[in-house]
């Protein structure tokens, strides 16, 4: 399972000081997480709700949907196998580089891959070309915005025709914003009572940084959604997760806010800092970025105790990659300081 | 899905005093977990383990198992349905009544149940004749033991007699052994390197009252393990349940002897006081009973804010059966006290 290795697995051994493979939140937690987890022992030890109907309309008002166009999992990665798991779709498109839990989660079920590949020259942005490979026989369409590990948006123009084109055709789109709102992109939420075969992906993971207590959703048509929750276990939700999600919506929209600047602030300070090293920074909207370099710097920095994505297990990608977290300015101090170190040491 | 509901649904608005619905252990959360819960944050904001690497060592020291015969999941729910979504069985033998979760995973994949119907005559106790209703053509066979709602243990004979059977045939067997803390019964975990065709189902839920985390867990051939896992979705155990279950095993052996005291003395005294109403009590080796009588138990209880789990929708059962948790001595004696008043009153 080498190709599907992500971010985050420090369980392997090695001693880690400072990881900058994954992508939560450097704000950590919201104070009123904290709060929620440790006021009522309760979350513990009763069964959750299993319909999560008091996180359902949490979720549904911040959106502005109904209860019944929300539904919840064990985390994104809980959702996008539910959704493979129902649709059983047989030809899927998806860019390459991506989120490799898509692939893996398709392959379960008998799927079969088509990948665009996305182009370094022009930062892997993605152009008008990939809705033309949206054919007839597409059954699903899967899109990343902003995308993961390149962190680019999808152009709103480019966006709305492979809408348009998804809906023509009869494939399924299935668009995940787990990262959005970091960035300043549009949310095709408004879209979805236009478009009744999209689907949007959501997850408490990134934003409030509780990647530990899986909490993901799905925004789509009801009708779609009662069929994939037919495919998850009964109480796929946990208890601290429903009460930690309902606690953090109550921090908004000021989280969302002071998680953007900072984003945006420390984003401008690292891709001027690091393309003065000679490293090359990909245009990046989100909390995250991809870096080239020819010197080893996933292995180097790895034995001074800093932990990057490496990505040479993405699809288009190669050992040269690496995407880095944006954190807290202090840590990305001691990024730079360590790069430093490997670039003139 | 009224046909699988479950205990512990308090979430529709009924304000509920005491809940006997629910089988978890009175004792509550054992005082280990309470402080691994609450000692690192990083178990709610860190990816978790993809593997539960510590957890399996530590459920694997506990059973005397190698770490590859441990596979977990989100609580023992989860693990019933990987294993439907892996076998995709055909026909699939099982007791009536039984837990509610294993026909609903069967049929989401397609799968065609036989029942063998329980008899209340003999307390629902399963006889020989079951091991003659495996044949050929059966793909997986599941039994719960001590039964859920029933509480009968599997005699030791019959269930030799049922793993000889399944292993000739070529029937995979799934023993759900969620329960069998509670019990002075044989739990079938020596059994795992003779019967490579045999899986054992646990969970932390019941024993450690840990139902809000969601852990479970199955025993196996490493072999087939390695197959179902691949049927979950990636980080399905969260970072809270994998602390929680390492801390809970650290309780032992003693937290097992104590609620398995605690659950004998209850049992008796609870059937003592049931049966002097005329209430029919059914034996059970559990932390829970099941009941049948003549009066709207349920419904009366309910109005006094006490909820118990209505047995109506259990095949083999109707609406005069209720099956309740045994509690604490205070709880019980509340419980003892409503249905005198509704025998009495």
């Amino acid at each position: 399972m080498q190709r599907y290795e992500h971010g985050g697995n420090i369980y392997g051994g090695e001693k880690i000081k400072l990881d900058f493979s994954v992508n939560t939140n450097p704000m950590g937690l919201p104070e009123c997480v904290k709060i929620a987890l440790r006021s009522d022992e309760c979350i513990y030890t009763r069964y959750p709700d299993a319909q999560c109907r008091a996180l359902r309309t949490a979720i549904g008002c911040y959106h502005d949907v109904r209860d019944d166009q929300v539904l919840c999992g064990n985390g994104a990665a809980d959702m996008i196998f539910r959704l493979c798991a129902w649709k059983k779709a047989k030809r899927i498109l998806l860019p390459a580089p991506t989120f490799s839990e898509y692939e893996r989660s398709v392959k379960v079920f008998g799927g079969e891959i088509r990948e665009y590949k996305l182009s370094p020259e022009n930062g892997f942005l993605i152009t008008g070309e990939f809705a033309d490979h949206i054919s007839k026989d597409t059954d699903m369409v899967f899109l990343c915005n902003p995308n993961n590990p390149t962190g680019q948006l999808v152009p709103e123009d480019i966006m709305d025709d492979i809408l348009e084109r998804c809906r023509e055709l009869g494939a399924l789109l299935m668009v995940d914003e787990c990262f959005i709102e970091f960035t300043e992109g549009r949310s095709l939420v408004k879209k979805l009572n236009e478009y009744p075969n999209l689907l949007i992906l959501r997850a408490f993971t990134k934003l409030y940084a509780m990647a530990g207590l899986r909490l993901g959703y799905m925004l789509g048509a009801a009708s779609v959604l009662e069929q994939i929750s037919v495919y998850g276990a009964e109480w796929s939700v946990s208890g601290p997760a429903q009460a930690a999600g309902i606690a953090a919506l109550k921090s908004e929209p000021e989280w969302t806010q002071r998680s953007r600047s900072l984003t945006a602030r420390e984003r401008s300070f690292m891709t001027e800092e690091l393309v003065e090293m000679g490293i090359t920074v990909f245009p990046s909207a989100a909390n995250f970025m991809l870096l080239k370099s020819n010197l080893p710097l996933h292995e180097e920095l790895k034995k001074r105790g800093i932990y990057t994505r490496s990505c040479g297990n993405f699809s288009g990608l190669d050992e040269r990659y690496i995407r880095i977290a944006l954190r807290s300015r202090e840590d990305n101090e001691m990024l730079l300081n360590a790069i430093r170190g490997i670039v003139y040491g």
